[in-house]
């Protein structure tokens, strides 16, 4: 028996609906598709950082490390990260704050990536996902 | 040698191409990207459920359960649930649909999810993949 | 300590961020989205196959074949095809060709797969990522 445990970082602002921010079961982490919100404060609704890409990047970035500590990982463990990004014109800027970004959180080879462009809520510029395997 | 396993429910329609609606191998279990057809039935093609978001969710839900059983696993098991919807404005509805099918279907922690808006064939609502990973 | 290894094929040429083609630790493996680059040549910028879908999808799925290889995979360990087209009228074709390649190209049961329609960075048809789980 292995058990699937739910990640839940104090900082993150509830879920819209019945899922976890995170998830790990034996050596397998998923992160939940994070958005660029900021750290939650009672009585406040979920409000992304911004209106920059790069600011909602960077927080979307410290929202996936956040889930991935939470359950003992870290960046080295990630495998695969999903980039979801709503204007093609972003590219080069996201690519460029993404590895600022990584030249200071990885030491591990860096993980596979996929970027698309997609609709997402308004008021969003990035949504990320990532898969970590982490040391058996 | 461990060996990978396709997942073929009765009730599924034939893949449109050479894919599995689900494979497993040793604890590891992935769904394809199920959509609200109705179970198969001979001589008609494949039919959405609908027209209703509500009725397509729940028949693409019904149908990534049958894959998950075929293979021994239930939703518990489920980490990462991929939600593509064509319309941003059909969020708030799909969640609610969301949370009441797992309510019911649902005893260990909810899996992590990622809902993005893209492009469907015609006629098509939703489209839901899942990856599983079993006890070891 | 399992180690998470780059996958680096010779052909390929240098992704535009901190990202590798692919990653491999202990029996997983994830390739990173390819597109229908030709093999690298000193000089040149990335330069897609086509301009067809059929060779951008045929040299799309290569570039997919020679990170699996270069892990010591087959297209036999992928679990789960990830397809990312443009255009819903490219549907049909782009089934004819994946069923046509892996006709030839597999031997155990064909990978799960989801297909969605998103936006690529232009000239560019076809993005495929991939999941594989090795024989433990």
């Amino acid at each position: 028996m292995t058990e699937k445990i739910a990640l839940t970082p104090k900082t993150h602002t509830a879920p819209p609906a019945k899922f976890s921010h995170g998830v790990k079961k034996g050596n397998i982490l998923q992160v939940a598709g994070q958005v660029g919100f900021l750290p939650a404060t009672e009585g406040r609704p979920p409000t992304p950082a911004g209106p920059t890409l790069r600011a909602q990047t960077l927080q979307t970035l410290a929202n996936v490390k956040a889930i991935l500590e939470e359950g003992g990982a870290t960046w080295d463990d990630v495998m695969m990260i999903r980039v979801y990004l709503t204007d093609v014109d972003h590219f080069a800027e996201m690519n460029a704050i993404y590895n600022e970004y990584f030249e200071e959180h990885l030491t591990a080879a860096p993980a596979a990536r996929t970027t698309v462009y997609v609709g997402l809520p308004a008021g969003l510029l990035i949504e990320i996902d990532a898969l970590a395997v982490l040391d058996a």
